[in-house]
């Protein structure tokens, strides 16, 4: 089953890049709050294509329309559905090239998976452009969050082989991740961003296109939120973490390099302080156990290049069985990292609310 | 929610390290299947400590009993209970230092979350004890899936900073992973597996312990299992993974290393061979937009060091709300990597095996 | 969670009356499965209201817009997203008495749920508009599996104290229920079903209503589907006809009635005819231990009377915690049971689909 | 699947009638309460046989273990399993009738649902001893709603054709439902009640069996508590009633008899007195919109007679594919509805707690 998400808030997602429209439904918000649309625009601007010259030039409207749980600047409790509806979409470049499968995309696995009958069009249910209603539906969540002061905030920690300074584990505060959210392109090191900027340009020159990580943190996070075993924070944010298109890795903490660190170093010693508890250093990214400590929440995203490149690839045709070349064309991003900061935040963000909504209620949240 | 897992085959784990017992249900298995359970007892075995120099000296019987759901040596198809009996507990070391927050452990998290009511014993539900019905579960799993000519198997990747050679992506066969499951110590190069055995004696030496990541492949598994976004096989797999106490991090095919790659590289390019399709190359790891593309599926777990250290820690004791020191007794494992394994394996399993019953329905199976 | 349900097909239901739209989506449908989009209208319009003298003169327009997930005639396979947009909506006549709390409406019970927050107008999401988009789902239900030769089809077993005749629980056969599809007053008993009609026009003349009980067959459901315990036929089915707004009552087979009886009367004895395994007599509507046994499947709805009647009632003003007395203007139907039958249907297909798929997986509609 | 249940509070039920033991895993319990255990005692006893002379002379010793999840008198909030071991079981009365399927009984569905690998001896998991662990599990939920004042208490509302007095559907209070509990048969009218024992008594002379309808009432359960759709109130009761071997109809408030009323009578008229909002009537049984009204709830579970009768039944052979004439041997209950009010109470429970976990998270039962 692919659209359904969440045991406190169900998320349903449907859409398909090229169909009529793309969009989510939201179950289990408490009724009551009121959402800042506008701030809700403005996140998912951070995914939209063609606002700058690193990305593709093709321009997607994500205006979108409530079609119900919202009334009287509210939410009213019941299923929230978000539409935004398929314009500027232009079909005809992809009907010639339904059985090309190409390398990196998900048109063999898909055609394979639903007998050829699936939507081809810009990769239709498997296109990024699904991603718009899962930002949606994170804005809302993070705008929820917020109300309680919890913030998520990230940035670019690698682009190819360029690396961003990291996150202060210990240290890191909500105002710093929320100048972050201000960026189109949010890095520590500016010099960093600028060289970053330059390897995206000089793929999409080359015709090719780069991969990279993005580094997350969760702060003001209540300590006792999660479980051990199948529901724990890690288990939970890699579920829907791994769910969007392009994601390869993530890591909590320290992460992979935890492996190579000595318990005496990767152990996180406790002290208290003016009655918090706090931990002296945060290996362990705030979550044991599978359950939140109180310190932040650190975790990373790996996303893997863009498939579509404008170079020639060899690939098949499906229908003919047969061994071809391909060259895709269009307006393709050469680099989807910068884009996909709202998502990641927004996927973390809704599924650190159904944790608390497991804790402590749908109240909680007034 | 702690305890659950699943769709098509649902889990309900269940048990504390000194309780009176642990164990799992199955539900949804297929009735009328024969189990080979004496090769699930050598899984189980594959888990348990004691059983060389480099684990603890700790030995935990791991035998059995199923009370429901077998009969006849078959299943019924209802729901099959596993329990196993906890002996050789040695309660007393933990009752007076219940109130110590041992770091690098879920004591604290558990406090706050249970409100101080959990059991404190040897780590009580977050026990890696516990993963031992997941084994158990695991280890049927495998055998179902077997009957299918799907294999599992893992090596041990790293220990430290020690690194194993990798699996061949393109080319790993099931009888190589086959033998895997029979070394207790499962590498490819013996040098290194030597190197990392006396990288864990030293550790234990120290009093202190290792982490490590382990390298698991899938081989035979057919083309067009799992979906785009919400039930993902990275989704469903990293959620069933990062359930196993001390794992930081989950990356499928080359994981964080595509970050770094240009996309004309880790685009897999098809080609047809004697009506076969198949990749050149598998940095994807077997998997496009979620779903299965018939070639060798490959990811890899990162294990924190075991927790539990000789070496005297700086923490807190949490009735007093005081900084204390703390020295853990017992007898612990430097690394639990080599036992991880199986519990990798079958957590895999059983999340696959999922995937397919949602595909084929119960009949597949038989 | 209102809007979710399913486990094999899950389906996300949103909207409120007045909203911009209502619609539903459903997940887990196979691929390349072609619709009979006018055979769906059909349905839906046995549910609209304004058709004839017995009904409300309220006109609800239902036409349907598939957003997603449809595709050069087939499903897609991907989720499933029908809108229907809201016209012809009167809001003024709600304004004004959003504080009158109507009686056996769930205007003070959902006010108390969403803390006042919910849309009021026409009821919102308890609105039985919210129907349509369940029929709809229902209608692409009812046509898989009829793909099988299974057949759902109802009748109007009572409305006030008249009763029809009941179907033929050995040998109700799927031609005669296809026959009531057809009907818009679906009765066994031609007279019975006039003696109805002068029923609800008397009620409506007296500015009443009435409620009526609903009997639904499904034949040729194959053996062996569904389970003991927690997703028994009966569970299944009983937790989405309980969805329904106004049903009171489900009962399978002889339902109540088999408390009146001794077991050797109410027992179904087995016999063998041909190869073919019947019973001579169906008390248990052709479910046993949650499972089906080949028999025709029959069970009853009661649907109490239309909330909405324009007699004066007592009620109180939430705001003002105050009794009054209010008379509920507007256009409203003297009996839902008559377009409450597709929903039934709709509903039973649903819940069937979900078991056959657990059983076969999706392969199974092809 | 059969096994699992719930949302917020998680069962998985399993065992066999034969086999080594049987059971239900509780998850999602909060942590730190006490339990009553001698109070869960008496409840199980309410259910087991071999009481008195209008139930079978069977005994079945009805101990329970708790596994886990109970430590130092408090739940700690972990899985708690609690297992009940099966002794004098006869298994030799089955084995040579294990292809004899007898009527009423779910042997023939089971057969073909688990293509004839079910444990068949007493009926295996479809026996009515899996209820046991229900009774536990809703013994558990029934003390934690007490600590909240919500009481629950049933009576026997019909024997075949003998009819109690109803509960008063306004003024039922939780005094008069707590000593009903103490009853093993309880009844408002004791005249009635001696005439339902005759009619039981009077079926076990004619080795025949009969049904009964269980009236259930709830009070002083909160408002607001529930959804429209697809978690109501009526669907959440109803799925877990229905799983209860043997029922075949569930009824609320008026329940069928609501369809013979007018709408001026069956809607509950609203009224306000010293600040608190009341309803004239009940017709409804506290539930509007799938939503508590702070009324009582009430509802009815209809029964089966007991499917096992010492009269010679007609039925087939399976494996010979034969019509063959069957005696059922063996000591079997001529009526299970007193022993079921316990299970019915406590799947009742379970099912409100719930949806207050739902509304209130875990915080809310301390």
């Amino acid at each position: 089953m692919s659209g359904i998400w969440g045991n406190n808030i169900k998320l349903s997602i449907f859409g398909e890049s090229h169909g009529k429209g793309i969009g989510i439904v939201m179950d289990g918000l408490p009724a009551g709050i009121p959402l800042d649309l506008d701030g809700i625009k403005k996140e998912m601007q951070r995914r939209a294509p063609g606002r700058n010259e690193i990305s593709t030039p093709r321009k997607e409207k994500d205006d979108f329309d409530l079609l119900s749980g919202y009334f009287n600047n509210k939410t009213t409790g019941t299923p929230l559905c978000c539409i935004i509806y398929n314009t500027n979409q232009q079909s005809k470049d992809y009907a010639a090239i339904k059985d090309t499968m190409r390398p990196g995309h998900a048109d063999y696995t898909g055609y394979a998976k639903y007998f050829g009958s699936n939507d081809y069009r810009g990769g239709g249910h498997f296109s990024g452009r699904i991603t718009a209603p899962l930002v949606f539906a994170g804005a809302v969540a993070k705008q929820i969050l917020e109300k309680k002061n919890i913030i998520i905030g990230s940035h670019i920690k690698n682009i190819g082989n360029i690396n961003d300074h990291a996150f202060d584990p210990l240290n890191i505060k909500g105002d710093v991740l929320k100048k972050m959210i201000d960026k189109t392109f949010p890095v520590i090191d500016a010099d960093k961003g600028l060289k970053m900027k330059e390897m995206i340009l000089k793929a999409k020159e080359e015709m090719d296109s780069v991969g990279g990580i993005i580094e997350t943190a969760v702060v003001n996070f209540p300590v006792g939120v999660g479980s051990p075993f199948f529901d724990s924070i890690e288990s939970k944010l890699a579920h829907i973490l791994f769910s969007i298109p392009a994601v390869k890795g993530v890591e909590f903490g320290v992460g992979f390099d935890i492996a190579k660190m000595k318990g005496s170093v990767s152990n996180d010693a406790y002290f208290i302080e003016k009655d918090q508890i706090k931990t002296y250093t945060n290996h362990n990214g705030g979550i044991l156990g599978g359950i939140s400590n109180g310190m932040p929440i650190l975790f990373r995203t790996a996303f893997k290049p863009t498939p579509s490149i404008g170079k020639i690839q060899k690939t098949i045709d499906i229908k003919k069985r047969e061994n071809i070349e391909t060259q895709v064309k269009g307006r393709h991003d050469p680099c989807i990292v910068p884009r996909a900061v709202p998502v990641v935040e927004g996927a973390a963000a809704i599924g650190l609310l159904d944790l608390m909504i497991e804790k402590d209620g749908i109240g909680w949240m007034l």
